[in-house]
């Protein structure tokens, strides 16, 4: 398919995609696609990345119930990154029960977390795995 | 330095950076840092990137004037992605003239430009080159 062609996947087949909230503009997750992700996406209206420690496909909320709803979708003039506006289900993003994975802040020399902990990570997942 | 060991650099020394405007929220660009970039962002306090087509640092702006101010930086859980808030000179990103890089809308299986040419880049750039 073209549009997915026109993207310059990089040699590992994979771009980087940005999702943030489509309300309140919060950058929520930077994550990677390959051709296969993206057509997932695209078909099933929701965040579908490619896990590149797991190697396979990861259904953005498939464990923790929070998945990110496709509300818009775009790429940068040179067809190398990709940005997503989401509903973020339960409006946290990261796998630390935060609402986004950027919640921490640069501070005369250190890397300072700003952002408070919505709700557990051991009662979000099943298990540690 | 600590805080720069900390971030999981890939294997060519680089990681991605997301420029979001602190004032509005859009997204702006997709870029790449090296350690020396984000030395040079933090002590120059403005957005200095890898570029990785002409392989040198990249002061963002300094051909167009459309320089970023760096308002506030921020790591994800990973410690592999970077985020900065910026504040756009002159509310252009783009190389082609527009607020944001991603001026293209997935529509119906093509990418549709949504985003006017705020000034023409024949007019921002001295040449071509």
């Amino acid at each position: 398919m073209s549009w997915l062609d026109e993207i310059k996947w990089d040699e590992q087949g994979l771009a980087p995609v940005i999702a943030q909230a489509h309300d309140t503009g919060r950058l929520l997750t930077l994550a990677w696609m390959n051709r296969e992700a993206l057509v997932a996406t695209v078909d099933e209206n929701r965040a579908v990345y490619w896990s590149r420690s797991r190697r396979r496909l990861w259904r953005k909320g498939e464990k923790s119930g929070y998945i990110q709803h496709l509300v818009e979708l775009r790429i940068d003039c040179d067809a190398d990154a990709i940005l997503l506006l989401v509903g973020q289900n339960g409006g946290i993003a990261c796998h630390t029960g935060r609402e986004s994975c950027f919640y921490r802040k640069y501070e005369d020399g250190t890397w300072k977390t700003t952002d408070p902990v919505i709700k557990d990570p051991m009662a979000i997942y099943d298990s540690l795995s």
